[in-house]
C-alpha cells in the first residue's frame, strides 16, 4: 500500500521531504501540495507527475486522494493545519516546532485526545540518529549505571549575519537537545538556566553567541548544553552522559582517516544535513510505515508541547538572567509512554 | 515509475534483497519469484501480495510483468539465467560471482555486446560503501599523492567448521578486495601470490586460515590483503592506501564511545550485514534508478570477468605456492570506463 | 653541581618526591629529612645513605648541607616552613596548597618580596603535562582563534567512604583546574558558581558528588568543570577549549588499541599517578635545574595565592548556592608574568 | 653511586647520549670522551667539566676513572672497542649495530662468554617504548590469544637524496622491526623475503622505496613490514599483532585533538627523536641502573648477533629476489632468556 501524502509548505524543508518520499523512501507518494506562495507550489508540483496543487491548506487536507498530511509551513500556521488534519481524521507529520506557544500545543493535544487516537508525529529527527540510539541502548542496558550528568554541544558553522536572534539559539537550536534529553532519560525537564560567556566576534552585533543552557531533569540529572551557532570549523553535535559507573559519548562521524602534512585527521560534517540526513530518512520512513499500518510512532504532541514549555522557560531564563522553573500541564494518560 | 522485479533464487541473499526492495528502497516492487526449491519460493511469495511464482527461471524471465531480473541463485546457474535475461532485453542484477569461471563470464560479455547495450550489474556492493567512497575521493583529489601500496584486512568472526574450504577464502572473501582495488586504482591486477602463515587453531582442520593475498596492480601498486575467516572478535574490514604524500585509511565504524572498567571503547561490527547493509541498500537503489531511467550503473560484466580471472590466478597461486600472473582478455571498447 | 635537598614531610607525597630525586631525575640528592612522625622520618632516611634526620623543620632548613627545601608536610604547616626557608635564603618547592588560606599566602608573598628574589615554586604539576602544554601551544599559536569557553572534567575512580568532604572536592580536586585555566588563558578568575546535580549513590552519605564548578575568567571566557570523585571507571581528566575558529581538546592517553570481543578499546588511567607521573617528574626537574642555575621557574607564590583566593570563592559559592565574585589583591610587579 | 661513563664516538648520537646522561638521567656522569675526530671530542669535552679526552678508544677504556663504556662510534669500529671493554671487565653499551657482520658479532659473544658474565647491552631502544611494552603485555596476558600475524609500517619523512641506499633501508630501518618482533614473540626469525612495489618518485634515483619485508618467525607467525623512508607526511611507526582471539595495535601518539577547518586532527611525530625520545631515556637509565647494581639488562650480544644474521638474510633476499632462510648459530646457554 502506498501512502498518498499531501505536503503543506514547499520551502526548503518541505522540498527536502518531498525528495525523500519520492526518491529515497518506500511506501509513500506525494499527491498534493500547497504553499502560501502559489508560484512556488506550482514549481514544486511540476516535478511531481499527477500531483495536485491546492489553493489552501484546508483544501489539501480535505482532498480525498490525500491519506496523510506533512506540515512544513512556518510555525505560526502549524496549529490550524494540524488541528484541521486531526479533524479530518488524517495522520499528520508536523515539522518542529509543533506550535510556537505551549498554549497552542495544548490545543492540538486537546483536539487529538478528542479524536481518540494518536494522529500527530513531531519532527524531532535526532531520536532516529544512530548515535543517539546507540547511546540510549548503552544507557538502558545499564552499561554506565544510573545517569548523573550530560554534557552537550551543538555547534553550527555560521548563521546569517542579520535576522538570527539570540532567542532563536534557544528556540531553533537548543530545542533539539531539549527533546533528546527528555527521550534519553525518559523524564521531564524541571528547570532551565542560561549562561552567557564572552561572545564571539564572528557573531552578528546583537547576537549572544555562544550560550550555555543548563537543564535540570526531574530526577536531578543535570545537562549542560553549549550552543554555538558561529563555530566556523564545522557542524558538530557532541554529547556525553556521565553515569554512576561510566560514560557514553557520541563518537566522531567519519569514514576515513587521512595522514598528511604531519596530521592524522578525519572530517567534521559541514552542516546539519550532512550530519543528520539518515535520521531524517529514518524518521519519515517510520511515519510512512506507521500510517500504512494504521498505528502511530515517534515523538507525539505531548513531546511537542513539552519542548515548547521548556523553550518558554529557557527564553525566560535568558531574559531574566536566572534559573527558571518549567511550568507544565500534567501528562494525560493518553500520552503515556509507549512500550 | 515502479520497476517490477523478478527474483531468481529465494535463499538468504535473495530474501534479503526482496526485503530491501519491498521495505527499504523506492521505485521497485517484487512481482515474481523462482527458486529450485519450489516450496521455499512459495513461502517467500506468500509474503508478497500479487507476486507470481514461476516454475523455471526461464518462465520468470519471459513474464511480461517482469521489467528486470535479480539473480540470487547459486553461482553455477548464473550464466544461463543472465544470458537469458540479456536475450529477453531485460536488465539484470547478478549477485557475485557473475559466473564461477572466467570463460562463462566471457560468454556473458559476448551476449551483452551482441545485445548492444549494458544490461548487467554485478553485486560488488563495497563500491557503494561510504568508507571506500570517501577513500577514493581522497585518492582522486590527490590528497595523498600517487598510490604506492595498499594494506587490507578482511576478518570474519567465524565460518562453519565443515564445508568451508581454503579455496573459498579466495573465491568468496578476497573477491571483495579484488574488485575494490580495481575500482579504487582504476586499473587491472597483473599478478597474485598467496602466503600461508601459521594457521589458527580456531579454524577447521583442513582450513589454512589466515592467508595473505598479494596483488600486484598493473602500475606496480602492491596490495597485501589479510584474509582471516575465524578472527573471533568481530567482523572487521580494514584498508589503508599509502601514497607518495600521505595515507588514507578506513576509519572505525562506531556510533558511541563507552568509558567503563578502565577502558574507552567502541563496537566492532558483528557481521557483514551489520557492516555493509547501507552499501547493499545503495547498490540496489542505484540499480533500480538506472533501470527506471533506461541506463546502466555499477560494476559491469567486465568487472565480473576480471574478478573471476584474478580469482583463478589467486587459486593457482595458492595451489602452486608461487606468484602467478593474471591471464585476461583485452578489455572491449564496449566496457570502456564510464564518463 | 648537585642540589642537596632537604625534605620536610615524609608521607606518601614526600616519599614519592624522594624516589623521584633519587631514582629518576638528575642533579639532585636528598641529604636531610624531617617529619612530625620521627619514626617515619627515620625509616625513610634509612634508605638514603648519608642523609640526616632533623627533629624540626627549622633545624633542617638551617642545615648548611641543605641547599634547597622541599615542603611536603600537611597544609597548615606550610606557611611557617616556607617563610623560614625564605628567611634562610633557600629555594623552596612547596606542594599545593601553598597555604590553606589566602591570607597566609599573602604573608608568604610578603616575605618573598622582602627577600628580593623568587624563591618559591608551588607544586601545580599539570603545567608540565604534555597534553596541557600542547593545548596551550595550539591556543597561543592562534590555531583555534580567541578562546570563549572551556569544558573540563576531573574524574577520580573513588575516594575513601569516610573523611572526604564535599569541600575537599573543591579544595583538593578543582584546585588543579583553577590553576591550569589561569595558566592556559594567562588571566585571573573573576567569579565562581557551583552546581549540584543528583548525587551518585557510590558517594559517601555526606558527599555531594559530582559537582559542576563554573569559573568566569576576567575576559569573559567561561569554564565549566565537572568534578566527580567516585567515577568508578578510572581516572580521567578531560578538557576542551572552544575558540572563535575551532577547538582543542586533551586526547585520550593510551599506548595500544585492543580489538577483542566485538570492541576496540584503549585503557583509561587507573589513578593520578598513572596519568601525571611524567608531569611530576618534569616539574621537579625544572625546579632542580632552576635552583642549580640560581634562577626560578614554574608556578609562583602569586599562583599559590590566586588559587587560594579562587578556592575561597568557590567554597563560598558552594555554601551560599550562588555565584560568588573572587576577591583578590592586586598583583605586585614582583610577580609580573615572566616572558 | 654514580656510574662514570666513558663515551667513544661524539657524533650526533654520542652527543645525544651525553646530553641524556648529563641532563636527564640519574646515576651517571660522563668522565671521558674519545672520537676519531679529536677536535670534535675536544669541543664536546669542553661542555663537560672534569671530563678527560683520550686519543684512542683503548686509552679511554683503560682509564681507571671510567666505570663503563658507551660505544657510539661508527659500526666498523664496534667490534674492537666492545671486545676491549669486555677484556677490561667493564660494562659496555653499544649502539646498534653491535657489529656490521654476524661473524664479528659471534666474536664479541665469544669474548663475553670467555669473560664469564654479561657485559654488553645493545641499543635496541624500541624495547623500552611504552607502546611496544603495552603491546607485549597484552600479548603475554593472553588478551588476543596465540599470535598469527603482525603488520608493521616504518615510515620516515625523508632521507638524504644521495648516499642513502636501498640496502640501508634493510640494515638501518628494518633492523628495528627485526629486533622488536624477536622480543615480542620470544623466538627467532627463520626466513626473510623482500617485495618491491612501485617506487616513490620522491625517492632518490637509485632507491627502491618503499619495500615490504616479510619475516617468518620460527613458529610460523608471519610479519609484514612496510619500510618507506620518503613517506613525506611524518615519522610514523605502526604495528598490529593479529592473534587467534583479537588484535593489539600501536595507538596514535598525540597529546591533543584539534578541530578546525572541517577536520578533527592530531599530530604525527616529525622524526624518530620526537617519537622515541622516552625510549632512549629509559634504555640508558636501565643500563646505568644495571651497571650500578653490578647486573645486566636489555638486549644482549646474542640479540645483536641475531639481528645481524637476519639482516644478512634480508639483504640476500633483496638481492636474489626470493625467500631466503636465516642462517644462525645455536643459542648458547649463556644467552638463555633472562629470568
Amino acid at each position: 500500500m502506498t501512502v498518498n501524502v499531501g505536503v503543506i509548505g514547499t520551502g526548503m524543508i518541505g522540498q527536502d521531504h518531498i525528495r525523500r518520499i519520492t526518491q529515497v523512501l518506500t511506501g509513500g507518494a506525494v499527491v498534493a501540495v500547497n504553499d502560501v506562495d502559489e508560484a512556488r507550489a506550482g514549481q514544486v508540483a511540476a516535478g511531481l507527475p499527477g500531483a495536485s496543487i491546492h489553493a489552501t491548506a484546508q483544501d489539501l487536507i480535505a482532498d480525498d486522494h490525500v491519506d496523510a498530511i506533512l506540515v512544513a509551513s512556518w510555525g505560526p500556521a502549524h496549529e490550524e493545519q494540524v488541528v484541521a488534519a486531526i479533524a479530518a481524521g488524517k495522520p499528520v507529520f508536523c515539522e518542529k516546532p509543533l506550535a510556537p506557544t505551549s498554549a497552542a500545543c495544548l490545543r492540538i493535544m486537546d483536539a487529538e485526545m478528542a479524536a481518540g487516537r494518536r494522529l500527530v508525529q513531531v519532527g524531532f529527527m535526532r531520536r532516529y540518529d544512530a548515535g543517539y540510539r546507540a547511546m540510549k541502548a548503552v544507557l538502558d542496558d545499564g552499561g554506565i549505571g544510573a545517569p548523573l550528568l550530560m554534557h552537550c554541544a551543538h555547534r553550527n558553522p555560521s548563521v546569517p549575519p542579520y535576522g538570527f536572534t539570540t532567542d532563536m539559539i534557544i528556540s531553533d537550536s537548543s530545542v533539539h537537545e531539549i527533546d533528546i534529553v527528555r527521550w534519553l532519560f525518559g523524564e521531564e525537564i524541571a528547570a532551565a538556566t542560561v549562561l552567557t560567556p564572552g561572545r564571539s566576534r564572528q557573531a552578528g552585533a546583537d547576537l549572544q553567541d555562544p550560550l550555555i543552557l543548563l537543564l535540570e531533569m526531574a530526577s536531578g540529572v543535570l545537562v549542560d548544553d553549549e550552543l554555538f551557532v558561529n563555530a566556523r570549523y564545522g557542524y558538530d553535535v557532541r554529547g556525553e552522559i556521565v553515569g554512576e559507573a561510566g560514560t557514553v559519548a557520541l563518537a566522531d562521524v567519519g569514514e576515513v582517516t587521512v595522514r598528511a602534512a604531519n596530521r592524522h585527521s578525519g572530517r567534521v560534517p559541514v552542516d546539519w544535513r550532512d550530519r543528520f540526513i539518515r535520521a531524517y530518512d529514518a524518521e519519515l520512513q517510520d511515519w510512512l510505515n506507521a500510517v500504512a499500518a494504521g498505528t502511530s510512532a515517534g515523538p507525539t504532541s505531548w513531546d511537542g508541547y513539552a519542548a515548547a514549555a521548556v523553550t518558554d522557560a529557557a527564553l525566560e531564563a535568558l531574559r531574566a538572567g536566572q534559573r527558571t522553573a518549567v511550568t507544565m500541564a500534567e501528562r494525560p494518560d493518553f500520552y503515556a509512554k509507549a512500550q
